[in-house]
């Protein structure tokens, strides 16, 4: 087991960012896996209350008042009383990789009883090509014992740089409030032992329960949008960053992997909490997924953040009529490009600009 | 299990293609999921050759000389000494299902240890929708126990007819010969427990080995091309049905699934003799795919029939040029349409005009 490796996988260049609200005891049970790595914290809600995290473990954590602090006026595009607030984490972290994890996912087991270590197997999903130009009906060909199946073109085989490793959950499925309401008692059990690659042109939901991705090339897309207190919507800020990241990575010939890893999620948030949360969401979604589907980025948009400025361009002038949050929202994400920017200097911007291009 | 039910599925509405050229002896192990069935064996090579056939299954057997009585001039777009002649059995159906399967394909066991009946997982694949448009993490949202997740436009839950249900294979992968010669002791011992859409806009690689579809929603677009005696490639049969059926589909409204069920695929074919067969497909391929990829259909091809020859007027002028084998190929297409219509005159046709539109 990789745990027990002396020196873990990409320990100094990885981040594990976990937004919270309450003491962090669920790291325990991830301790053999997490506990090389560098956390970070953010804490969401009253910044007076006392998070504790378990011993042992390096972190750093900050609270709204750190994150005014840090953004000053800028702080305004970071979610309050919502998990959405994650994505400050993304920001300050310094590494080529990021893990974001709920504190209510733990340890799977995979068949054959043996504990999954999640981000081990993230890490390979990102350090392994993705194939978002043709479909392989072996799945991820790069796995050991798979490959590229006849009719395959070779020129395609080469693959293109992962940015986004989306893995899966047993136990409580990620399902929207009205499912919930609907299969109170549904589970995954399911173990399907695959990880693809979502196909270029094909947008996915994208949970950020249990997501990792490489900051460098893709980072500045991660935003969270507005959520939370004094917004009209929750639980579509990880959707909402994977609709703009699929778009992107599309756009600049990036891959997104899901399927491996998966992690026990314990248990089923409220669903008429959710569905309160949800329910403006469920409808503009529909006019959100044709957007998305239509998008088209110019060429000259050569980095995440020339992207990133150029939907939020895009979302005012063809979402704003939908209703005025987008308006909102499309101010947030340009305020976000700019605290990234502040906050990464001299970093991801220049090395996206050097990534592969469409 | 379905295998001991009084009525198995779709008794009377699905028929076996194999082509073979060999004595059927591979039918024992699947005496008790297929013998309720009525099989079409097309027989490949040598006609004065006796194709011995277990006793108790209901057969009829064509060989070439059946075929060219049958079809007359227009026999000549049916492949001979290729499994490629297995679109034959397609074209004398009269039934609404088709299931092939080569001949070197036995039945295999789930993690388990079941035996797997295959037949009735390409049954449940067809009889449940397909999602093209938007991708579902957890796989077929139709199966027990999973759904739509979270962030799924509901306008898109109820899906699209499945015209296409594609399986896999363990122990011998379907490699090509370049992959074969460098891994030749590669086995697939995978077995995922997954079936998905392929999404709209996507190619992939169909191998006949494992197939079944519904022959009135997408049957005249299932030519298995010019392969074999007399042509310069081979191996590349099921992949042109595929790429041409894909393009189909995604026109006229109809999902393609892939995943469940495996059969257990037995024997490697010679990686020496497939190289000789392919190696002219391998640098076509490079032109075909961006071909089918940016392929568009007029919005007046309302019939599988009118995409079919709307695609072969394509292939001849955009791929004619890549080699002289394409125009033979395109008039062979609409030879096959020909004959398609004249052995199916007031069926498939009509009912796939009245078929879900784009």
């Amino acid at each position: 087991m990789a745990s027990a490796s002396p020196t873990p996988i990409l320990k100094d260049e990885l981040d594990i960012v976990i937004p919270t609200i309450r003491s962090l005891d669920f790291l325990e049970m991830w301790r053999p896996f997490f506990q090389p790595y560098h956390l970070i914290i953010v804490q969401d809600g009253d910044p007076s209350k006392t998070i504790k995290v378990p011993d042992g473990f390096d972190y750093e954590l900050y609270n709204r008042n750190d994150i005014n602090r840090i953004l000053g006026p800028k702080a305004s595009c970071i979610s309050f009383k919502d998990s959405a607030c994650r994505c400050f984490g993304y920001m300050v972290s310094k590494k080529k990789y990021v893990f974001t994890i709920d504190d209510d996912c733990f340890v799977a087991k995979d068949p054959s009883g043996k504990e999954i270590n999640a981000l081990e197997q993230h890490i390979k999903n990102l350090l392994s090509p993705s194939t978002p130009f043709f479909f392989n009906t072996l799945y991820d060909p790069y796995r050991e014992g798979a490959d590229f199946v006849r009719g395959y073109p070779f020129s395609l085989r080469e693959g293109v740089p992962t940015a986004v490793s989306h893995g899966l959950w047993l136990n409580i499925p990620d399902y929207d409030a009205p499912t919930q309401l609907v299969k109170p008692r549904e589970r995954n059990t399911r173990y399907v032992d695959a990880i693809m690659t979502v196909p270029k042109g094909t947008l996915f939901p994208m949970c950020g329960m249990n997501l990792a991705f490489n900051r460098e090339l893709i980072g500045p897309a991660m935003y969270f949008g507005l959520m939370g207190d004094g917004q009209p919507i929750g639980r579509y800020d990880d959707m909402w960053a994977g609709w703009c990241t699929k778009v992107i990575c599309d756009h600049l010939g990036l891959g997104i992997k899901t399927g491996l890893p998966y992690i026990w999620h314990s248990k089923a948030s409220n669903p008429f909490v959710n569905l309160k949360k949800e329910y403006k969401g469920i409808y503009w979604q529909e006019e959100l997924i044709p957007f998305f589907q239509s998008v088209t980025l110019p060429k000259d948009c050569t980095t995440v953040q020339k992207c990133y400025l150029e939907l939020s361009k895009q979302v005012k002038a063809k979402l704003g009529k939908v209703d005025e949050y987008f308006n909102k929202l499309a101010d947030a994400m340009i305020t976000w490009i700019e605290a990234w920017d502040e906050l990464n200097p001299s970093g991801a911007s220049v090395e996206v600009a050097n990534g592969p291009k469409k």
